[in-house]
């Protein structure tokens, strides 16, 4: 028996591709799924890859991988070649978020799609959201990602014509303490039209987006 | 043994007159208060008194009270001459929260402080709320009653110099269902300084307005 | 102070009507909303307005609308013409959630969207569900509703590559009496990029839809 | 006053052996206890023993212990003789919860039944289940062991004519981060006669199971 | 479209009978369901039919159905001939609890297992549990049904060799409102073996006792 | 078979008599109940029998029961002849919770103990409690009842020095709006010693006021 | 401003010691406490007293202390002379719990009061609780300390004349984690008149026992 | 992309200054900021920054900072010269609140207001607070600090004329552990006219605090 069952063909059935969630699983479990994938010669996504479990892997495996510790993302078999560009743009509310907003910037990435990043520009400042308003409505997706209160969300619902996908954050303490807050914010928003994914996941906010910009299958050599 | 008591003294002490809530208690219960107050020659506020209660009391009682069905506020003996006028101003959210805004207000006159009412100020068309911007900046307490998200609470919160008061309300359905996403996000909010009231709290706000006003103690007539 | 203010230049702002959500509104307020909008000659989209309600409204007010008891939504000033077809399918997974998916039809309709409508095509009968597979899979925008467990959008997402709303409903008892395992459920789908909207919330879920399909300002005759 | 009491007896009385829970106790405690057994020559089993308290024990009990990391259980006095085989199977719906399949295999093997283990069968890419449903559908009990929202339930739940027993396990992250939403997915089922165990609880599945095969009492030499 | 879709292929594929909940479907959708099912010539059990909703049905329909108003159970098409005795016990905790006791009896029946009822045997009283310990012990499947606190559970589990099947029940107030607290300590139980089905779901245990019974497909005359 | 199944004999195994808690019962239920007790000539005391379950109980059953409406309770054989007076007090915080402070007057009074009774004694109003403070720790026994923020237990608890029961009420909105405000708020005290029982429970806390005081047989008049 | 404030009258009026619960405060704090305390020539009871933060006080405070770290308790000054003993037994339903049983041992001894202390006796073995129950039944008080599904509250209540005082406590996993189960399970049990106090509180049980045996102010030597 | 935007103009907005909670960030991030606002030559307030991540920051960055270990705040370019005292009194119902009580005061003291402070004034010993009640009486705003039940802020609300805003702290064990419930204390006090921040956030409350004041423009020098 192995514990682990890769998708390769996944991508041919919902254009997306084959993606790991690393936290939850053991360094050995993650060293066997990077070997298996570099044999069959697939393109794999690691996310949630902490810096010391990353530290724990062969170097055979390190070496193969594109990590970035920010977003905790590693490529194996690097990014899908441009697709699109100027259709998506993620919004962060605050410093913290970054963490998140960028794991859909590099899920994006990994696809071929290359998405503007504008971090920390909260509700309680609200003219730093207004400067950048026009250049937001001009993209046909919005990721918002928030944490706390999640005031952003029903902010840019009630101002952007296009999809506008709200991420939660874990960040917060108190009530807010792990981002059950902003989730029901968002959920409950007074902007009609609002969609939400589950809390700190920016990797699927970036795969919704994937889903809305459409589902050619990818180019041969992806 | 009877059932109550109450508390005359409350004002010299406090600043604040005895107020009943209504919504606990009996019809037997509020009949026989409104009787002693009414025999001790004492002014007192009702609150969370339904119609069909407040149809249910003696002809005498019912004919001794100011009643408001919006606002389910009763006064016994008359609104306290104004003291006040143009320090607060009420802001809400939505239509349904119409309610918990006018609890606030009558308990502010009862108390002889004129308040603003503003209705319908949503965050979700937010030009309606920056048009009033500048009235709103110009009075020393804001009381923000919102449901739902509560998105209102962070923005007034960022854009006002004032006390901001925020009184979340049990207008939502699903998540929102019972007010705990609107008092969440107060409380969470992303700008500093808010203070807030429990769910549907309007009197408790219009209370809190009042002791930031000041204590004098009400004149002999009061 | 008039307790409401109606945002006729919403649809100029984001592509979506102005709506009203009846249910935490009084008779009156619900009266005095639809009196404005055909003084003003708007269309209105009335939701979860209970048969009771309705029948409270005058008689005017009840002939102007075109009232659906199931989905239990009104149009004042009628659907718009028709604009799309073929585009969003609404997947039901039990006889009890028709109320929701009547609901996102209505609010597509309304809009001029013509959406597919399919119900009862639960997990626990797999096959109804899979024989239906080919022709969902057409679709750019499955609106999935679903009580109880929600097993259906995994189930979805996991086999269409198009856009998959998931729409909790509160349909189910003991510990799903209120929706939340559903909502739950789809959030923490382990099928990637699903988006997910509030409970019992499919106005949300067809605004988000438009949102997806394009934000074309509306014809003059809309 | 010592602080444990051990219940040899338990077998007669339910058929079942004698189990310690190790992850509430200090390594004293269950050093104090194995040793009580090798005294008594009772066999035992300890659950959730992690390898760093395994590690703690005295050398004369960890030689005497048949312990496995990945189930982090530990076997006193080894394995029943075998009993059955090919009536339970055991289905993990990803990689992540292998830990919690395998003690319930660890649990089964110790008494004496032999079960068949598939991991990472999820419910996003459905086929991999259906290879496998002829296999499964020829057991007399199905475990079945997933976390995040735990469709597998309900999908194997309409599928199989045998027992199922759901383990929800604590694999997922925001609102899934303790295992909640699985356990209420698994209890709310569309899928009707499904049977529940607690969160992470493959000990407990493997009970039932054991209980549901028949309760013969063991032969002698057990 | 109808709203609804009947499964009369799920006895071949599980072993169990179509039923239908009625709780959350309105008057006319339980019409035209049992309609539907009178013209397929096909055995139907319907369930939590209030009995203002079952008043509400037509004559035809309400002569053709066997309804029991404690239960709140309806048979159309009666129930499957005897195929088993003795084997299934239902205990309950309190009168309270009598409700869901027959709910699951009512199901048994229908497919044609006779159980034993015990109503009343409560913790608080353990000996009249224990005058009634040796008949519940010759007794393949307990369904045991209680809510408040739900001791039972663990009670019986310690003391019985076969399937403990625990059904919590909504019986309580304060903490044990909604019946989490039986809920809870049913899953929580130190009596290791328990299975657990959903809040006051005697139906579900009862398919699950059918499930453990045995799954040969039911003779032609069912 | 029949529901329900009497205690005789618990008197003389706990010292306290049998009751029925009647909110989750049937009227037939209840009625039969008491017509058991008065054939086999037993006292019995009934709790939460609405007014409107006592109107529908049969001529001969009403006349028999001593019934409360405020506390909604019933004796059915009167209450015990006066054992004990001056060791237990009731103090209330509020109006609202007179309906619970009288449910546990009752339940002492049927068991021959005379407490004293305090209502509307809040800790906003705290003078109020302190003009009775002399008297109240004269008793060996305080029952506090309280709703809302329950702080009048913390109070209670750090100046008197016998035991203080907790009794937190259904009392207040929000928040508060079940019970688990109050409920907390005696569990979590920083005065020490408190004891606490579940949210309403008058009946509770007399029965353990009656375990404080002792347990000697009734007299054989009893 | 120093950040402590002693209570040494507290024993005069409620009979009750002043202790220190030391989880949330600081080494600095502690020690600083401690000094007082000697100074004061005051006895001083310490709780939750972890073994690192006992490492970590100056050697003069920890010699002066009687530290037992099972409990994490110190006395500071030594226990009262023996004032009682066979008045009051400490039952623990599993090993586990036995860290929160000798708290509450530990507090009486401090207040001069020996109590007997039985670990491990639990409700799925329920003939060793029964062995035990003569015994436990000539106490006035018994303290049943108990955590996951806290089965075992009920069975004493209903089987003790005297008065039982709950302690949940925080073992247990999954739906139990935290202690949440146990403590609901003692708060609804349908046994009456047990008293509840927060999970984990051994030493709040203690207390409550030295309210219930009486208040004599201490002899000169305490 | 930086991940961060200071806004300086927040002063002249609203009448307080920038600051910035350290805990979600990163030593990076803390680093980038301080560095930034050292060139733009700001005064900035660091909140919840731990003693080891200060000790992470470069020897520039550290020696421009005044760093108060207990409240865990730094300040950079010094407190705002004085501009009021005796306004605001801190009161803390225990040591375990200091860390919480210190941040409001350094909160305030940056801004260049003076306030007291009094710790360990609990309500289990109320003569405690009673002893300090004309003192506290004199400030125009008590804040007060206080975990586990919270009562001290019902009790200061019905004795104080002035406004009482409520800090509820993550102090306590078992119901109590993360802080709800205080804060649902503070919320559902019966004393009127309180008003509540988040759990732990002295920050807020001294905000708060400083918008009751007054918002004049800080003088230049500011």
């Amino acid at each position: 028996v192995t514990d682990f069952c890769l998708d390769w063909s996944r991508e041919a059935r919902t254009g997306l591709h084959e993606a790991v969630l690393c936290a939850p699983k053991t360094g050995d479990q993650i060293q066997a799924i990077c070997a298996h994938a570099m044999q069959a010669r697939q393109r794999l996504l690691l996310t949630r890859l902490s810096p010391r479990k990353f530290e724990g892997l062969s170097d055979a495996t390190r070496s193969a991988l594109d990590y970035e510790p920010v977003s905790r993302t590693a490529m194996l078999g690097g990014a899908h070649p441009p697709r699109g560009t100027g259709r998506v743009i993620i919004v962060a509310g605050g410093t913290s978020d970054a963490r998140v907003a960028r794991e859909a910037a590099r899920t994006l990435e990994f696809a071929g799609e290359t998405a503007s990043l504008v971090i920390d520009v909260g509700v309680a400042g609200m003219w730093r959201l207004m400067e950048r308003l026009d250049d937001i409505r001009t993209h046909r997706v919005v990721i918002a990602v928030a944490g706390m209160e999640g005031a952003i969300f029903s902010v840019l619902g009630g101002l952007v014509p296009g999809v506008v996908i709200a991420v939660p954050t874990s960040v917060g303490y108190g009530v807010a303490s792990r981002g059950k807050v902003a989730l029901h914010a968002a959920l409950a928003s007074c902007a009609s039209g609002l969609v939400v994914v589950n809390i700190d996941n920016g990797f699927g906010a970036a795969h919704a987006a994937l889903r809305i910009l459409g589902r050619e299958p990818s180019p041969p050599g992806g």
